[in-house]
């Protein structure tokens, strides 16, 4: 089992390393190996995704994904910015389909902006399109405009848009996953507004018709946004463009109040993926030692279960984690009264205990 | 001063009568003429915007404007639903600046989702571009595709895009907006992305330095959604194009726990403007007499202030509103335990008494 380590800028490095502990401390022979990612490959060699850290990935099973950006490197040209690193690791492994669960662990449900009966229970499955989409969809660019507002001005462009191949296989894997749980998919769109997205209405509607057994309905994105902040308890799986997708994963993860719990997933085709935390880099408070891990962590758990095929392991440590939350040991992120504040590292080493 | 009154479907009829009964209950002389728009339009006449409806609106200076859309008009194709009103209005009469306030009134705070502390005295205006962007841009369609991820399949697209003067004049009523408040202003984009919104920051951030005593911040549009949720009350203006503030504005009227209250605004060049209430045209509520006329209300109040001059006329709208509020009159949506129930009707005859 190869796994690709990037920790990335920021906190990146900090939670990418606890995580990595997490793994030696199962019994299981992984193949690790570390490469820069990001602001900190930029640095060292000149480019956020060198072609010795795609060549790591491309020929790992897994890839352990820290975060990436950082202030200094907001000046840099567009291609050069550290977040090129992710969108190109996504585009070159084709990972099309990302995991992104919204889930209110039940020790923290006060830590929500949302009142607890709100949010007590959440457990949403967001599944966004991840190689698709306005963002990879050519033409874009700036040009002189020949029509629209202000013909003959100045103008910038992007081009949104979806092949049906590409539809359809996004929609199997939110068909296959509500299958294992409640077998409710709900389909974000824009279709009374947009050509793709009326047109991915029709293809989610006809891959659907496969899944009798699963019930599908269709919301508008605006919408969507409103009832997640209204009753976000109503959605189980949600399935959208990498665009929306985007958009509402991030506010649905902040809707637990505890995102820095949350892991993610990007799979292509033959199950190869990147895990990473839903939160960022975080570069206020890198190096402090204060970010929590159990994000990383947890996308460990992800990897295991998706890329390499160790339900079990990843069970364990997924029962770890909720372990070192009853013990009460909380990050200051996640802290409130009554609870055991925690390092990083501290959290990490409970972890491994717990296991 | 004429004023097109387009009652549309669902509850739009029910609630525009009242604020049409709060506006004759002013001492000023106003020209009314209704005509039908929506589902309620195709329904008489063929078509979600007849020309005469178009005709009416062009020729008034400010048109009050109920809801569109029902379930009865979903089958059919996409050029003759009820929201192709809403879109050839804004797109024939130029109405590319949406202002769209959330404000959390003190006596409704506890209709929120959120926390009580995180929403009272919350009072956000976003302005949304709304006659560019992805909505009207062109070329949109279907085609077989001749790259991206799957070359020869069959593709849907739509086209992004914003020109220099687009977002000059929405950015220059951003900042002119700011000046009457806080002198704070949030552009949201995706610079990170799409070319589209570079250029958009770009350009933001040269028409914000003829505006040196307002703050100009930029978020990412994934960011911008999980800071409304998480501390709505950090933002005072937002500036976005027409795809961000769809969604976004949406997310922060919900945020307030009662959409039922929030009036919006789409304003030209020349100030000619149309008015509705920000939620929709809930078909399940209709002809109850249980839907709320306070949107529709307050609408009619900046319509007097920013299309027909007549500030003092609003002011004593919003303040007869604030009146019933602190009588404790409700209409269900807004409803709690200790308050008294009233309907629609009642609502809008209590506004009139209030005045
Ligand atoms: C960094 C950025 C390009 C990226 C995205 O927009 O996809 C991020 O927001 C994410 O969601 O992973
Ligand atoms: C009905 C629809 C076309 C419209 C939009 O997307 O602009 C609506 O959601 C709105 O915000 O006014």
């Amino acid at each position: 089992m190869k796994i690709a380590v990037l920790p990335g800028d920021g906190i990146g490095p900090e939670i990418v390393v606890e995580a990595v502990k997490v793994l030696h401390a199962l019994d299981l022979s992984f193949e690790l190996e570390t490469a820069p990612v990001g602001g900190a490959a930029y640095a060292a060699l000149g480019h956020p995704l060198p072609a010795s850290t795609l060549k790591l990935a491309k020929d790992a099973d897994a890839i352990l994904f820290g975060a990436v950006g950082d202030w200094k490197y907001d000046n840099l040209e567009r291609h050069l910015r550290p977040e090129q690193a992710i969108l190109g690791l996504r585009k070159n492994l084709g990972l099309f389909a990302n995991f992104r669960p919204a889930i209110c662990y039940p020790e923290l449900v006060g830590a929500s902006s949302l009142k607890p009966e709100l949010v007590a229970g959440l457990d949403i499955l967001i599944i966004r399109e991840l190689t698709g989409d306005i963002y990879f969809g050519q033409p874009r660019g700036r040009r002189i405009a020949t029509d629209g507002n202000f013909p003959e001005a100045e103008e910038a462009f992007d081009t949104m848009r979806y092949s049906r191949p590409e539809i359809e296989r996004i929609a199997h894997v939110a068909f296959q996953a509500a299958r294992k749980r409640s077998k409710r998919v709900t389909s974000i769109d824009k279709a009374n507004v947009l050509e793709t997205f009326q047109f991915w209405k029709e293809v989610v509607t006809e891959v659907g018709q496969q899944y009798p057994d699963v019930a599908l309905d269709h919301m508008y994105v605006d919408n969507a946004a409103m009832q997640l902040v209204k009753a976000p308890k109503k959605f189980d799986v949600i399935v959208t463009g990498n665009m929306f997708g985007d958009i509402l994963s991030d506010e649905a993860s902040m809707l637990t109040g505890s995102i820095g719990m949350l892991p993610s997933a990007s799979l292509n085709a033959s199950n190869q993926g990147l895990y990473e935390p839903s939160h960022g880099s975080a570069p206020d408070i890198a190096g402090q030692g204060i970010a929590n891990p159990l994000a990383t962590i947890l996308s460990a758990a992800m990897m295991l279960r998706f890329s390499l095929n160790q339900e079990e392991a990843a069970l364990r440590i997924e029962n770890a984690v909720k372990s070192v939350l009853a013990q009460g040991l909380r990050t200051p992120d996640i802290y409130s009264e009554g609870t055991t504040r925690v390092s990083t590292i501290e959290m990490g080493n409970a972890v491994v205990k717990a296991l």
